[in-house]
Order: structure tokens, then sequence, then C-alpha cells
């Protein structure tokens, strides 16, 4: 089988680099092209991200005499691949902009970005939840005019850690409508240089600009449905969430409280049904599909993020600690790998179910 | 002014030695009596220290030529003092007794342990909200036919950073009906050695033995009343808590979710209140009350647990934070320093408390 | 082929966990004996293990239901296995004596411990170092009277940094006659609970108890020769060791300046001597040796511990900084996984090198 | 008595802002004048710090109202202040030419900085050490033609925890000719926002540029002496240094080897002389100097960071672990507070020198 060649849009920066990192032995994908800054362009990947790589497997050297593009400047990728990841930082209205011309322009463009989250007919997806929202990409073509090309797009990282798990309760049946959250976020979800060190020895920072709202809507979005070739958020959840950085390499953990409308669920019966849960990325048997989305714990003290961070290809969400709650119904512990399945791996999960599906060519 | 005569048992573990740190120079009190266990016992505190002195502040030179006791021997603490700090660290019924016998032996026990928590006419005190409770002590004294001897206790560390916001509010009449609450706390609260720094870098850890049972029940005592010489409790409201041990030293960070019954405050209002909020403590000028009890933080991303902690003598409450809240009524962060304010610091402003109403002489 | 049978004694501490660990899908050798103190005898390893799994990776299925032994017993592991993996934690004389009786009864046993690195007729192997040092066996058998059995150790983990490149200089007649080294060894090497978190937030213990000996005594032997069936140590070489304990989870760094006696090498002929160092392991292509066993960063501000402790299966050493000295002729950093090549990992390549020669069958 | 009005430059940086909180109780000092960047100037330094005040202390009230000048602007300071502490952080030239037009308009200059480290008549001070180099300011002041203007620097923070130690042995005749030494050194000393969190937790970083070389010949200089008007560098001591990162807030650590020339002292004369060592600023009494200059701890483990960093105003050197090195004559381990001791209050007790010995008025 010819591999699908596919590009990586800001691939210098930390989130292109676990791209690379993750695409370097994909069974599907080839990376064909990177493009970067234009202060970047012309040099190779080794040259660019020289004293920068911060991946802790070495640079593969199959990128390394990869010549860098100008990421605005599209003409360039044409003809190099036909999927792009984009993990650009820009400003949100350059984003947008930048992502709706590489689809206009035929690329297949999947996005770590939070530019278009919530652009109407854009669907964010976790595969294992919202599988069935990459079926707005024939209204989404037909509205652009587009023809080979696609935009779709990845939720925020805190949220990855609960979403699933309440998910397979939804599908079950039981409908959760109210959840308070605290996440503990670790300091790759900022970037690099990110957090200074100063504020993170012996230390938390109780706040993540931005991170509250998206933890709260992007989900409204995601349990969703489709209706004219738009999305209708699910507006019968409400989600509040406090969002903390902590001292913490990889992996978000969140405290979750939550109430049900109607009929609850027994405890025993959450554990089956996570423990039992499979969604069309296990079907399908996607390349970066964990076997088991969630994994659950029984001791009292897990998940931890170094433990438990790095599961199933550091794409499965650990749940621990479910007891009741003494003001909602249950109160559980989730973690899931926020640079992995939260970023990077999550996207090319995604872009291998748009294959799947045949979408993408 | 002659000092009073303190004892401190269990002087030689961490909670102890922040008694004697916070005691060297102490207007009221003086310590002429210290006491561990029978290992300890029959040598100079300096020798029964030596190598595990914890402070960051030298072993006082008062200290070091005193020599130590055995806790478990009433008889020894005779005569030397009349007031016992007490921070012993042995099994819940063991603890109950011994207390109980000192204070039938005459001494005005202040104990830091969880034991007598709940016993019905024992106060667990934080003497900017319940100072009133210090008034169960005549009856307390009349049911097990003490003379000078009393026992009071304080609160689990965890509930400091919420519990004074909380009062100030209900104070004014805002009835709180519903907190779910998740506490990022410092490992200085797990004691020495308490968590091994193998579980601590890069990582956290969402579990605590015990004090999320703790969080919830004791501030329904603290918020009760007292009846014919026992505490009701206050079931009005209910409480959740998710305790996580974070790797910071010292101070214990609270993310507080809030619900009214009947009429709730607007936001300024709330800071107003907090801003002007005092008490007894600050009215008797207690030598440890802070001079305001609640201090609010404007910025986005405070208060933070190394940058607040110390916040005037380590004994107020840093607040910060405060929004509306998507699910109950409003959110806050709250933050105290667990080994002050919440411990030592908390027994001695009890202890000053105690005096200034007549009790301890 | 089939696997050679190995049993790990000592199996439920943090170094028998990584034995299990490494060993877990090993094409030479499989565990089929467990052992550890008479308090875990006669459960399972599952059981024996719960709550305390260290490792990162899940509990391997093939040892879950491995009955464990008592390490004292040595009659308990007869007909169970023919090569012990020491990991015992006992005191000096203690282990001295069960591994010589595990050796007495036919066992090839191969240890961590530090017991028997200073005894006479035993290898203490680098196997990159000293490979030559396993023909002692034969005189070990014959003075010990023993026919299968042998007892071969690994030296200390804190010298597992500057060793191997030393060596590469002394292989191609360079005389390093004395090294300063000032190591920053991580918490794993101290293992679990080990160093109290409260010590290893916002500090360093410049203090590892019998650390500094170790590592200034144990490369004599290892540079040593055999003279009538005994090692005779190499004291043309001081060493002065500094050693530091820092909040490092894996990988132990040592800052390095070493001074020639007689011709010195240049700069860039000791860059390439490291970076074509080769030995037998390699040659001999033993399933756990490094394919590389030195490499060599070129970075101003490598190698780290996080990012470069786990290259080539964690086994290769690396190196970097290397310049001149203002006092004697150079200086290095030196980089190594302490928990793997300093710990189980050195030793099941030991144990690779053995049945590769012909001791082990 | 009057204070002396002092300006500081540079004020909104880490130790611009450690200089007013140590100048904010100060009773010879009072700061008239802070000045910063352009884009601080004008507003009020309350403003100028808003949001990235980073002393644990809150700000003093009495800065909040200062309006920031432009430290370009040597004008603005006039009739302001007549000492000048710099922390101005520009590049190398700039700086040198800024210091030189301050002293030059009559303010007496004391820096932080680097820049004029090396000028040929200007002192760099420790001042128990070299106190004796003040003496300069008369040729200086001819050389430049300046009238109460004077510049004086301190050296780099990675030195002060073994040059005074040092120094006190060659002050009893005791001449150490070679030195090997690592520093672990902490965050704090790169400023803010500096080392990001994702360098250092889980990790060291084994280089910080430039400071070897500080560490390496700036001591030359402050033991060096004063013919003709200009600084003659002691040559006979060689110093070879290894600075690492590590994650640490305050303190740096060093690990000293060290050899004597012709006759050496005993281990005990070592630990007399740094116990009794005591220099002119004790002798005059000044306010910012430590009572005792070298502490001596005997813990196995000690000196540590966190723990012994703040003794005596943080402005003490704590000294441990002295026993014989196998390479050279002795080791020792030494620690001072970097932002204090190596920093703004290193300057601070530097201008109380300038006091005292009649340079500023």
């Amino acid at each position: 089988m010819n591999k699908i060649k596919v590009g990586v849009i800001g691939a210098t920066g930390m989130v292109g680099q676990n791209y690379l990192r993750l695409l370097a032995d994909h069974p599907w994908f080839e990376v064909t092209y990177v493009a970067a800054s234009p202060r970047s362009a012309g040099r190779t990947y080794e040259e660019a991200v020289a004293g920068r790589w911060l991946m802790t497997d070495p640079l593969p050297e199959q990128y390394k005499d990869l010549i860098v593009g100008d990421a605005g400047d599209i003409d360039s990728a044409k003809g190099k691949c036909t999927v792009i990841f984009s993990a650009v930082s820009l400003d949100k209205e350059q984003v947008k902009e930048l992502e709706l011309a590489y689809a206009a322009a035929g690329f297949a463009v999947v996005s770590n970005n939070s530019a278009h989250r919530h652009t109407e007919n854009v669907p964010m997806l976790i595969p294992e939840v919202n599988h069935a929202h990459v079926d707005i990409i024939p209204a989404q073509r037909e509205f652009y005019g587009w023809d080979t090309g696609l935009l779709a797009v990845k939720p925020n990282c805190s949220l990855q850690s609960y979403v699933t798990p309440i998910h397979a309760l939804r599908e079950k049946g039981y409908q959760v409508d109210r959840m308070i959250i605290t996440t503990l976020q670790a300091i790759s979800g900022a970037g690099y240089p990110g957090v200074p060190s100063y504020d993170m020895l012996d230390n938390i920072v109780p706040y993540i600009g931005g991170e509250e709202e998206k933890s709260e809507e992007e989900p409204l979005k995601i349990f969703g449905t489709i209706e004219d070739g738009k999305f209708v958020y699910d507006n019968s959840i409400q989600i509040s969430a406090h969002c903390n950085r902590v001292p913490v390499i990889d992996g978000h953990t969140a405290c979750v409280s939550l109430g049900f409308k109607g009929e609850k669920p027994e405890l025993d019966e959450i554990l089956e049904i996570w423990e039992n849960f499979k969604s069309l990325p296990q079907e399908l048997d996607l390349p970066s599909a964990p076997r088991q989305p969630i994994i659950v714990r029984y001791e009292a003290d897990r998940p931890q993020p170094r433990r438990d961070r790095d599961m199933d290809k550091a794409m499965a969400v650990s749940v621990g600690r479910l007891r009741e709650c003494k003001v909602f119904d249950y109160r559980f512990v989730g973690l899931s790998h926020n640079t992995v399945r939260g970023a990077a791996g999550g996207a090319i999960l995604m872009a291998e179910l748009l294959v799947a599906k045949g979408y993408i060519k």
C-alpha cells in the first residue's frame, strides 16, 4: 500500500514535533512536507530545530533533510502532500484564514488549533465519542465549494480526561446534566518555553488563560448533533471547570463530580460500562486507536500522571476513584496524556478515521 | 506579666517542632516542658531532634537543654506547665485516652490531633469562625468533673482555606447550602518522612487517606451550635471534597464551587464582605491573629502557594479568582498555610482565645 | 532455542521489579522463579506487590501467578532455575553468605548488591569495560569447590557515567591518573520510599551515605587485573568523588575533571575515540548491549537526565561538554540511567556475557 | 540621622525588586528614585510591576506611587538621589557607558551588572574579603575626573559560596593554589521568566552560559592587589568550574576540592578558622553584615539550599562536609543565597562599606 503523503505546518514547535515523532513509523501516513514560520523556511528541518528539539527520542533520521517550507505559502505544499496537520501558532483570525485556504486548495486539514473549533460546519472530534460528526464533510465541502479539501479539528487537551468516560455513560442512556471539574494540568500543555520554572517549583498556578471556557463549551459541541449541515450544541449539560497548572511534565488530571437527570447507574454498572467501552476506532482497528479507550484503575490512589499517562501508546484515558459524591451523584478522577491523546496523537487518530470513512484518499 | 507555662507533647515531630518554632518568642506563653515517645525521653531536646530538626530556622537556644519527658507519663508534666499543646501521633483510641487524662489532671489541652474532633462536648475551633464554641467549656468541665482542665481541638488543615470565607458570608445572612471543593495539598501536611519524592516529582497523587471525609464533615460541626452542653451539627450544607497531594512544600489550595439557598450576594458584595471581615481574635488583638483574616487577591492567577502562604505571619487566608460558576452560583480559589494556620499556629491562636476568655489562667 | 530459566531474589523491591520489567520479553532468559522476604513468601507475585508495583509499565501478565519463594530458603529455588539475579536487601554479612550459598548450590548468581564487590575472586563487571574479568570464574569455582555455581557482581550505579568513557581512553593507551568527579544522582537510586519529598522539593542533598567511597574505590578493581586467581587493583588512578542527591527521577549525571600521566590526547581525538568505541558486548551482539556504548552530544547543554537517560534502551552512556580544564587536562559531563544501565539492565547484560562465554549454560 | 537618598535603575526586574525589598526598612538608605526601560517610564512603580512583582513579600507601600524614570536618562535622576544601585539589563557596552555616565554625573554607582567587573580601576567587592579594594576610589576619581561619583561592582553570584571560605584560609597564611568546583545553581539566578519549567522538572541542565568563566576569573581579581591605581590579579590560583542549573528556587551550592601550596592546615584548624572568621563589615557593624560570615554545619548532609540559604538575613555562607580529598587536600560544600548575598544584598553591603569608609556621603 502506498502511504498517504502528509505535511505538518507549524512543524518546529512542540506540537509539531510531537506530530513528527508520532508519524515517524506510521503505517498509513508518510511525512513528505514540513512548514513553519518564514524565519525557518528554506533551512533543513534539522537546522531549523537545532538546539530546540524537545522530544526525548532523538530526531528521526527521515526528517533531517526535509526542507522547511513557509507555512503561509500554500503553493509550496502543493504536490507534496494531500493531508495537512496544522500546529500553527498565529493569532486566531490568521489561523482561520490560513486553514480555510489550505482546505480550499484541496488539502485535508486536520488541526490542533482552537481557531475553528466553533465554526458551524467544522467537526471537532474525539473519534471514540463523536465519529459520526465526520459525516458533516459533504455539507462542509458543498458550503465552501471544496472538492477534495476538508477541515476537521481537535478539541482542547483539558477535556480528554472526562469527555470519553461521560460519553460512555450517555451512550447507555444515562443523562449527565451537570459536572463540576477541577483540572491539574501538565506544563507541556503550555508549549516551550511555556511556564517559567520560577512559577512551578514549590508552587501551583490556579489559572490557565482561556482554558476554563474551552473546557466548559467544547463538550457541548462534541455531544451535539448535525442539523442542516451545521452543528447544534447539546445544552442539556452544565459544566463548570477550574483549571490549574501543576508541576507535572505530561498528563492532565481531572477531578470530576457529576450528576444525572432521570435514572442513574449504579457504581458497578459504571465501572462495567467503562471497562467494556469500545467505539468505531477500535472496531476499525485504526493504527493509533487504543485497544481499550478507558482503563479503570482500582487502587485507591490512581490514576497518577507519571504512572498512567503512557498507557496504550498514551492514547487511553485512565479513570479511578469512582465513588459517590456528597453533592451530585458520583465523583471520579480521569487522566489522559495531553500532548499525545490531547494533541498530536488525537489529531492523527482523527485523520485515520477520515481515511477509513473515505474522506481522505 | 508572668508568662503562662506551656508544654508540647509529641514535641519531636514536624507539628511539635512547628509549635516550638512559633512559641519561641511568644508574648504570653513560655515553653517549659516538652515530651515525646519513651525512646526520646530522658534526652535533651537538642539530642532528641539531632539530625531531624526540620524547620528552616535553627533550633532556638532556649529549647536545647530541656529534658524530654515521656508523653505517656502525665505525672512528669505536673508542676511544669498548665497548658498542653498536643501533637502526639498514636492510634486514635490512645490519643483520646491520653488527652482526656491530661485534662483530668488539670491541664488545658489544646490539640492538633483528630481523635476528639467529633467528641460531643469538645470544641473544634477556628477562632475567627466559631469562637463562641469555647463557651462549652463549663459544660465540658462539669460533665467530666474537671476543675482547671479542658480540651479543645483544631480542625483539619485541608479546610482552613474555605471555611473562613464561607463563614464570612453566612454571618451576613447568606446561606451557602452546597459546595464542591478540590484541594491541592502540600507535602508538609503528611509530616516527615511523609510522601516519597518518587511520588512527587513529575506527579500528583489524587488521594489522601481520610482527608475527604474530614473536609466534608468537620465544617458541619464548626458551623454548628451548642445545645444542652453538646454540639449540634449544621446539616444544611452539603460538601463534597476531592483531595490531592501536589509537589508543594507548604500551603493548601482549594478550588471551590458554592451555591446559596435563598438570596445570594452580588460578586462585589462578596469581595467587600471578605475585605472587611474581622472577628473576635482581631477585636481582642490576640498575638497570633492576622490583622486581616481574609486577603483578597485581584490578579488573574492568584493566590499561589509559594507566593501567598506566608501572608500576615502565615495566618491569613488568601482568596482570589471569585467568579460565577456555570453550575452553582460562584467559584473561587482559597489558600492557607497548612502547618501554621492549619496546624500549630491555629492551635496557638485557640489557646490565646482561651486565655482571653478566661478559661486558661 | 529453549530459554534459560532465571530467578530473581529480592523480587518485590524496586531493583527486583526492574529486573522483571526488563526480563519480560528477553530472548534468552525466562523468569521462572521469584523470591523475597518470608513476609511475601507463599503469595502470588501479584498479591505480593499489590499497591507497590513502581514501574510505569503495568505488571506483566506472566508474573502475576508466580508463587513467591522465601529468598533465604535456597532449596525452594532448586530445579526451578539455573541463574539467580540477586536484588536482596539485607545486611552485608547476610547477603555475603546467602549469595555464596546459592552459588554453592549450583546457581549462577548475578548480583546487584554491594556485599561481594571487593571479594577477591568475584568479578565486578561493566561488560564493555572489563569483560575479560569473567575469566576468573574457573579459579573462583576451583577455590570454592563449585561445579556449575558462580558469582559475579555489578558495580555501583554512580560510576557508570564515567568509567566507560575513561576506559575507552585507557584502551587507546592514554593513562588517566586523576579524576575529580561531582555526581548529581537521581532519587530512584535510593529505592522506594527512599528520599522524602520534603528533602527534594526546592532542594538538593549534598550527601549520599557510602556513595563517595564506592565511586572512588570500585573503578580501581574494574580497571585492575587478575593475578593468581585474584583481582589486583589498579592504584595508578586517584579519584575523588562528591555525591549529591538531586530532584531527578532517573539518570545520574557526573561532572568530571581528569588528568593524564604522560601523553594526552587532543580534544578531537577523544571525541573520535568515544564515538567509535565498541567492545565485546557489541561484537557478540548481546541482547541488552547498546549499539553504541558512548553517545557524544555536541549541544552546549547536554546531556540532561530527562532527555538522554533512555538512549538505546537506557543502556548507553551519554557524554557532552568535553572541554579543557583549568586545573587538570579535560572536563566533561557523563550521564547514564541508574536503574537500567546502573542496576538491573547492567546485571542482565553481565548474565548475557556469561552465557556467551559459556559460564552459564 | 537623615537617610542617604538612593535610586535603583533596572528597578522592575527581579534583581531590582530584590533591591527594593531589602531597602524597604534600611536604617541608612531611603529609596527616592526608581528607573527602568522607556516602556515603564512615566508610570507609577505599582503600575509598572502590576502582575510581575515576584517577591513573596507584598510590594511595600512606600514604592507604590514612585514615578518610574527612564534609566537611560541620567538627568531625570539628578537631585533625587546620590547613590545609584544598578540592576539594568542591557548589552554589555551599553551598560558600561551608562554606568560611567551616572558616575560622571556625580552618582555613587553600585552595580550588580557584569559589564565593569574587569575594568582595571573598578573594585569588584565581597566586603568581607577585599574591603581594602575600595581604596582605589581616589585613583578612580582622579583617572576619570569625577568629583563625588564612583563605580563599584559586585562579583557573580556563583562564587560567593567558596570565595569567602578560601579567603579566610588565605588570610591565615595558607596558600590555596588549585580548586575544582562544581556548582548546583538555583533558577532565580536566571531571572524571570528565566529557565523554562520544561527544563527543570525531573531534570538538571549541566550548563549556564558564561558562568564557568566568571567563576574562574573573578576570584583572581578579588584576591588581587592594587598597584598604581589598577588591579593586579592573583594568578597563583588555578580554578576550574563546572556550573549546573538545578531545580532549586534560591541558593547556590558548590562542591569544592582544593589544594595548598606549601604548608596546609589540619581539618580542625580549618573549622576553627571558619568559625572565628570576622572581617571589617562585622567590626563596623554594617547593617547588612551577617554576624558570622561563615556558618559551619556539622551534620553529614548539610548545607542544603532550602534549609540553609536564609541564615543570618540570607547573608551568611554555610559550609559543611569538610573532609580530605583523594586527589587534592580537602573537600567541602559551600552554600549562599544567590539573590541576597550573591546579588542585591551583597551590593547593599558594598554601599554600606562605601559609606563607612567615607566614599559615599
